[in-house]
């Protein structure tokens, strides 16, 4: 059993640019050597997420849509008013979707389906630098 | 230091079918001879999730109801318009709620609530045959 | 590699209180003299959630009322009209928010950013003693 901690940066749009980070998880896992084990995708800060999605431009242009219904980028957030940042939609989004995904590999492969991608999204209302934390335990 | 990687399948009825996977992943737990440790439940695919609830009738109807406020049926999507699928909102909800979950262990039980059990839920529009991942990492 | 299965107890008030339990688990990680792994944190039941938030007091009144709009307290659930407690949407919030989070370490310390805290947030409708168990795995 071995653990290897690995960190990446992203250079995002922000207002919800969806980042497909698979291939440099993948890239990480051969470099890893490890066989069997878990991958625990994590980003540093709180107006960021992770999920799996198909990645494909039509979900890309949904997605931010419904998270527009559910945190409207222009509601009275009190978090605005305090910060004059603007994005406390930003940080509500995170806290839904979170800022964590593990993902079981063997074989040396990442036990995705063929139409799941495992995405970075960026919900802060201007470009960022975003750091990846790519942890893999395993064997 | 243990690794186990397994996998069973899941027959749903799509449309928000949630399952109760609490006994699938307590038997290979059992069967890994592991104390302490966790469990990672992961579905493969982009149309569905994990997550844990009470499982009881009255939620399985009141969780359908809120993803339809999340992210209706009917509403535009633009997946829609190009795959022909019709599952536009099932992505979204997956996209949403996540495909993995990690959940501890300690002498050899899963460490839930009384009234707290590992569900899949599958978002797609039609039944499906899932493949979930469990992944046991422990001594 | 070793494991550290923990647990602490957290009083709320219920109602979406929001509590950082970062400097519970910063502590533990302290204690167990790891330098690098992961902690997954978990909260035993189905009325409760863990994520990531910077904590600060505009965002613990921004996302009561934005979960508000997601599973609103008095809409008709099935849940309720069965068990008589009125919580049903504390229990479609948890299916939404999920119990647990993995937060990866190294050098001995959670690679958290700045503003990004480890949080429990009790959805039920009522003060609740929480068990929150925190697992660590490393070396």
């Amino acid at each position: 059993m071995k653990i290897l901690t690995e960190e990446f940066l992203i250079e995002t749009k922000g207002n919800c640019d969806i980042i497909d980070i698979t291939v440099n998880l993948r890239t990480l896992l051969k470099e890893s050597k490890l066989s069997q084990g878990n991958c625990t995708a994590f980003v540093v800060g709180s107006t960021a997420g992770i999920s799996t999605i198909e990645y494909e431009p039509g979900l890309l242009k949904d997605i931010p849509e419904v998270l527009e219904q559910i945190a409207p980028t222009y509601k009275k957030y009190f978090h605005n008013e305090t910060w004059g940042d603007g994005n406390g939609h930003s940080h509500v989004r995170s806290f839904i979707i979170k800022t964590s995904l593990t993902i079981p590999f063997k074989n040396g492969e990442l036990l995705l389906g063929t139409w799941q991608q495992i995405i970075l999204i960026d919900f802060d209302n201007r470009p960022r630098s975003r750091r990846i934390v790519a942890q893999f335990i395993g064997e």
